[in-house]
């Protein structure tokens, strides 16, 4: 009789978890996408690019796993990203045509599509922040060059001196790119390394809040106060808790065109479509016919992560729950 | 015999022209929306901004005809307000924070998803002419500040002093604004005339390409290089032939955040919906529910005009080959 009761107890207490339970805490990172193949990427580079996706992810996961809500677990992710001289985004991010650094970045809560991004900062330590200081304490959404450093400055966010950003490996790149006079995305110029190096992170909180940011140096050699698609709310990054939250890394200006963050999470919202079918469709189809090279990671309402990329490699990784830590460089299909 | 094959082929020229025409010439219009109330206007004012719509219109609309295509029309459309003081776009554009004037535009053409677009230029004296230029001759689709008035002038746009754009009534508005040190959209703090003045146009032309413009002086004191929708491809401006063209007036940081133009196509193209249901959707419940004052100007591929808006009154107008030119400032419902 008893041994039935306490049965009965544990089952009722399963169930129970079942149903609170509609989706579990995750993140997902990347660090890049391009055509990232094995020859070009040295063993210690790549352990070295594998240990700081897997420090970037244990990072927001941590922030998850302490109840904390998924906009402090993305910037958390980007932060240790943004601080690596190996990603095109916060240190390390390439030169512009005129030989400085303009960084972009950009963050989204889908609990109530609350946003904040930044184009063009030259001073702001970590852009992510400045996106999350906007999203929190400014009646905008974006904000733009002087001002924005501005603005992060007033508002306490760490400012540095330009050259902080500098490192000698985008300063070769740029040299090389600058004497043919083109315009690269970070790196795709070049035969050493492919990879155009954008950062993002979408998490899921307890409850059940998606947010995603996107954090970039942009492109080597850019001119004109170019803008690609990592400041843009609903081409570089969008979150929404009805459907996902999509961060995205590649040739920007095709992201902006297809309003790619968006695009994915209307057709999950309207199509009925999963995620990963609806990133698909976008980023193996429509963006790789049109000849735009990139990817996205993303996340759904339960918690489950997505990748897909139309290149030969993208710096990405997990944790969710269910998951141990994973990280990703080549292209596994 | 031969009343019966003049007959048939009558009847075969009829059905032909049917299959042949599945969509109109059609151009329709906006001025800006806002808490525009018949006691706030005088007689001459709107007798001056009816018969500056109307010339917008028939400008545009006089390309059409011509067997030009929707990019040169919703350009001719827009130029006519631009180069108008009653607009807040080109002359007529609000005072920054510094006093000074800084506009953003953007354009998409619907057969290929192409866009352009410039945010916070100071030179050139027609912004939606230096968002075509972006991209038609540029690698890119967004280009800001004084690196699009470069990219504009290597170009061969026309070029002006930043003061070219002043007038009185917006310095007497900035003066009053400034005093409370509040930042307005274009004039929604002011007790005289309370519309946001952004401009649009969209057009079909004979191909059946759909193309989509706005341009404005953004908002009244704004500061940290504040961007909005308008240059935004997918917030204030999209176009894609499978399902409609949209041009977006109102407050952006919430146009932003609900990516406005691409998701009243999405809805078109995932849905199934109309283009008038899927506006009144997103402007009339999801936009007012959250508190974003404005409306959009749309056609879908039929050429059939939408124009929505949550606020007491929108500038707008169309004309189609169905139709005269028609223009109205107030809500009619």
């Amino acid at each position: 009789m008893k041994s039935i009761l306490i049965t009965l107890t544990l089952l009722i207490t399963f169930v129970g978890n079942l149903m609170a339970k509609e989706h579990q805490l995750a993140i997902v990172i990347h660090g890049g996408a391009g055509t990232i193949v094995k020859q070009n990427l040295s063993d210690e580079k790549e352990a070295l690019i594998k240990a700081k996706l897997t420090e970037s992810i244990n990072a927001g996961y941590a922030v998850l796993q302490k109840g904390g809500d998924s906009t402090d677990a993305v910037i958390a992710a980007i932060n240790v990203l943004e601080n690596s001289p190996l990603f095109n985004a916060g240190v390390g991010a390439v030169y512009t045509k005129d030989g400085k650094h303009e960084l972009d970045a950009s963050i989204m809560r889908g609990s109530d599509l609350q946003a904040g991004a930044v184009a063009g900062v030259s001073h702001v330590k970590n852009p992510i922040n400045a996106a999350k200081e906007v999203m929190l304490h400014s009646p905008h959404v974006m904000l733009s060059n002087r001002g924005a450093d501005n603005f992060a400055k007033q508002h306490g966010l760490k400012t540095v001196d330009n050259n902080y950003f500098d490192t000698d490996y985008r300063y070769q790149q740029w040299q090389a790119i600058n004497h043919k006079n083109k315009v690269s995305l970070s790196e795709d110029l070049l035969k050493t390394d492919y990879k155009f190096g954008t950062v993002g992170a979408v998490a899921i909180d307890k409850n059940g809040t998606i947010s995603a940011g996107t954090s970039t140096g942009g492109m080597t050699n850019k001119a004109f106060g170019r803008i690609g698609d990592s400041p843009i709310i609903g081409a570089g990054t969008y979150a929404d808790n009805r459907s996902c939250g999509v961060s995205a890394t590649g040739h920007g200006e095709f992201f902006i065109r297809y309003a790619v963050a968006h695009d994915i999470c209307a057709r999950v919202l309207y199509k009925q479509q999963s995620l990963q079918h609806s990133a698909d469709v976008v980023i193996n189809h429509n963006l790789k016919q049109a000849g735009g090279d990139g990817g996205i990671v993303g996340l759904d309402k339960q918690g489950n992560p997505v990748m897909v990329f139309n290149t030969a490699g993208m710096y990405r990784g997990y944790k969710t729950e269910k998951s141990e830590t994973k990280v990703y460089i080549y292209n596994t299909k």
